[in-house]
């Protein structure tokens, strides 16, 4: 089998087992590959950060610039979360450089893009990747979080960035994504397509995309989850951050359960990895349960957990509802069906949440202290369901991955309420004299 | 001496030295005090974030919430950004939980708040803070970053919060602030009195007022610059945030200057604070020079500096213009002769810059992948007149301190440049097949 520099096989299917040496996609079964790593030796560094995993990664740690500030985010014990005696910890990713754990991936896919390592065979993208020149510029098909952080990485590391954004991009999204300076451009037609489309030109046209469930990308996503159980496995669950005095300990030494948002399926295929390369290693007697957030109105992968289909099943227009969590609503994901095995191998379950429920739990994070995205609150609406359904048990230590911050402008943050008073009234309005 | 558990004498003036149990402001010369601890055992912690300095601060770590979260921002080195030769380190506190610098005071200011602490006589606020009852809430006079934090970090921490914010404040700032759910009070009346008119009135109606230069603000915010010296000293400030790969080490062991934005004056304090217990502890041989920058449409810091004024005389309303830095528009600093005494003991300046070299300074950041607010970007600004004065040598290693994210809205983005193509087109506009 191929191997890499670093000594593990470059790339395999999940699915069908097979081994390849470049592409995103199986040349099999068409499924996503990842990097396949030997984690056998691997110990859990002394800190947090996305390069203290470097021995998983398959690129190497960048010496200056934005790329060594992904991850590292906090991981937070909420009491005031806690569902029904399920006790809540936040993994708060907007902290990243951009604001969602996006950094995470894009830090890995820009270091190994500005590398042009010969173990880093999947920056080409494309099944066509071994053939193709190495790249000039690094791109992604987002007109998100995803964008903004490739575009912010790229720029830091002084490498081109291609952004593939629909035609009736908003203002504000475009705005948010130009200031990183990158070429942007606008595509007329089907943006679902344009996933493949860019995994196909890519390597000809020299530009590595790294899409939302690129190998390189959930590579560098891993690091979400592998923080997490590093954190636990030190005693630092209690603290926030690693900083803090500890808490009382958690009743297990790793979380019991771990929930995130779902959209594309790469943070979530991610999240597996870490757990399989841990148990591998060692580390994981007792794995945590993964379980995968969708919004109702645009579930596909929720959906078909439901139904116990084997895969995921492309939602059409009109089977599609607007919702506050717009930046999980994908139709197509292209790791849904990844998701669906990440779920069930490891005792799981994908689930979808409405709108009100996301709401309710969004003013809810805020309410603790912790302002994020409404994708981000799908995680705290779906532990409230999965301890309605008992699927969830009080006492046990759930984590809530907070993948973003969100921008603002999206009107949701709770009408505003304040009382007005003359500065002279002032003494009387706080009380004063009161009592 | 009055001193507290943790040994130390509890207030000071840095101006007359007068000692004080109580209150935020000099009972003899009405400058602001601050905690004057005992640094003579500090030796430097092995990582970042507020509580790591513990032993230099006036509270206890709290085991849980958002507290405990604040500070372990990114040192991010970024040779893109050199200005003449002079190498740039970017300190990237938007990464904190609220966005901003203001979380590392908060936290410090809720904890001491909730412990109630014999040590944290600063916290009831007001020169008659030490005959008040035990505050019941906290508070803050701002409608900016430090609203946001306070309110987030006493919703985290299950305390009361009050903010004062002017009559007139707008709709996106308020809901920015209402998300945490405090109480927002609108006041009618001249807003730069509040600073003074909330310490009188905190002690009685039980609100720790923590404002932007109160001894526990200033205490938790000195860990920005301990956190730049810290990270000096381990040698990783070639690396970004400790994590990467060392790049060439830096040519001193320690920055040769620091660079802030000034506005209250509390930052730049903490800033001298945290320079003056580290040369105590032995730490600190050859400590930065501090330079402050303000906008110059408001720069009454920079102008006493100018004229070589030993306090800073507030500005008048017909003395002040817009600035698209508007978060540091301050007309009268609390703070303002200290910072003016800090930048001249550590041998620096205050200095102000236009909003031409503001905005450029910011696009330039963005460019280099850092999305931060305008009030951020007057320290490259700063550091590019600095050059061209020769008062910042080629070769010199200075830390650019980006205080806070900002929030959107505020249009200086820079006009979103895209070209459009039909999904047709795309594979011609990539450029596959012109080479």
């Amino acid at each position: 089998m191929p191997t890499g520099d670093r000594g593990w096989t470059v790339l395999t299917c999940y699915a069908c087992g097979r081994a390849a040496e470049s592409g995103q996609r199986c040349p099999d079964c068409g499924e996503p590959l990842w990097f396949d790593t030997d984690p056998v030796d691997f110990a859990w560094p002394d800190r947090d950060g996305v390069w203290a995993f470097a021995d998983l990664l398959p690129a190497e740690a960048p010496g200056s610039g934005l790329a060594a500030a992904a991850g590292a985010t906090p991981l937070i014990r909420a009491p005031g979360l806690d569902a029904d005696g399920a006790r809540v910890h936040v993994k708060l990713e907007g902290t990243n450089p951009t604001g969602s754990f996006k950094d995470r991936g894009s830090a890995v896919g820009v270091a190994a893009a500005v590398a042009r390592d010969a173990g880093t065979a999947g920056v080409a993208g494309g099944e066509r990747g071994g053939e193709a020149e190495a790249p000039t510029a690094v791109g992604t098909v987002s007109h998100g979080n995803m964008a903004a952080s490739m575009a912010a990485h790229a720029a830091s590391a002084g490498i081109d960035c291609v952004v593939l954004v629909p035609a009736d991009i908003s203002a504000g999204r475009l705005d948010r994504i130009a200031a990183y300076g990158p070429r942007i451009v606008r595509v007329d037609g089907d943006y679902g397509r344009l996933y493949y489309d860019a995994l196909d030109l890519g390597p000809e046209a020299g530009i590595a995309f790294v899409n939302s469930d690129s190998p390189l990308r959930v590579a560098g996503q891993k690091t979400t989850v592998l923080e997490v159980l590093r954190a636990f496995a030190a005693g630092e669950a209690g603290e926030v951050g690693g900083h803090g005095t500890p808490e009382a300990a958690p009743s297990s030494a790793m979380p019991d359960a771990v929930v995130m948002p779902v959209s594309s399926g790469g943070h979530a295929s991610a999240a597996w990895k870490a757990v399989r390369e841990t148990t591998a290693a060692g580390l994981l007697d007792d794995p945590p349960r993964l379980y995968f957030v969708q919004a109702s109105a645009c579930a596909p992968v929720a959906d078909a957990f439901a139904r116990g289909d084997d895969a995921v099943t492309r939602l059409e227009a009109d089977e599609v509802d607007e919702t506050v969590a717009y930046s999980i609503a994908n139709p197509d994901p292209p790791s849904g069906t990844r998701a669906l095995r990440a779920a069930r191998n490891a005792g799981g379950a994908v689930l979808a949440v409405d709108d009100d429920a996301i709401r309710t739990a969004r003013r809810d994070l805020a309410a603790a202290g912790m302002r994020v995205e409404a994708a981000s609150a799908t995680t705290l609406a779906g532990l409230r369901r999965l301890r309605e359904r008992d699927e969830v048990d009080a006492g046990e230590h759930v984590v809530l991955v907070a993948t973003g911050v969100g921008y603002g402008g999206d009107g949701d943050a709770g009408a505003a309420d304040a009382e007005t008073v003359a500065l002279e009234g002032l003494t009387a309005a706080l009380g004063v004299g009161d009592e």
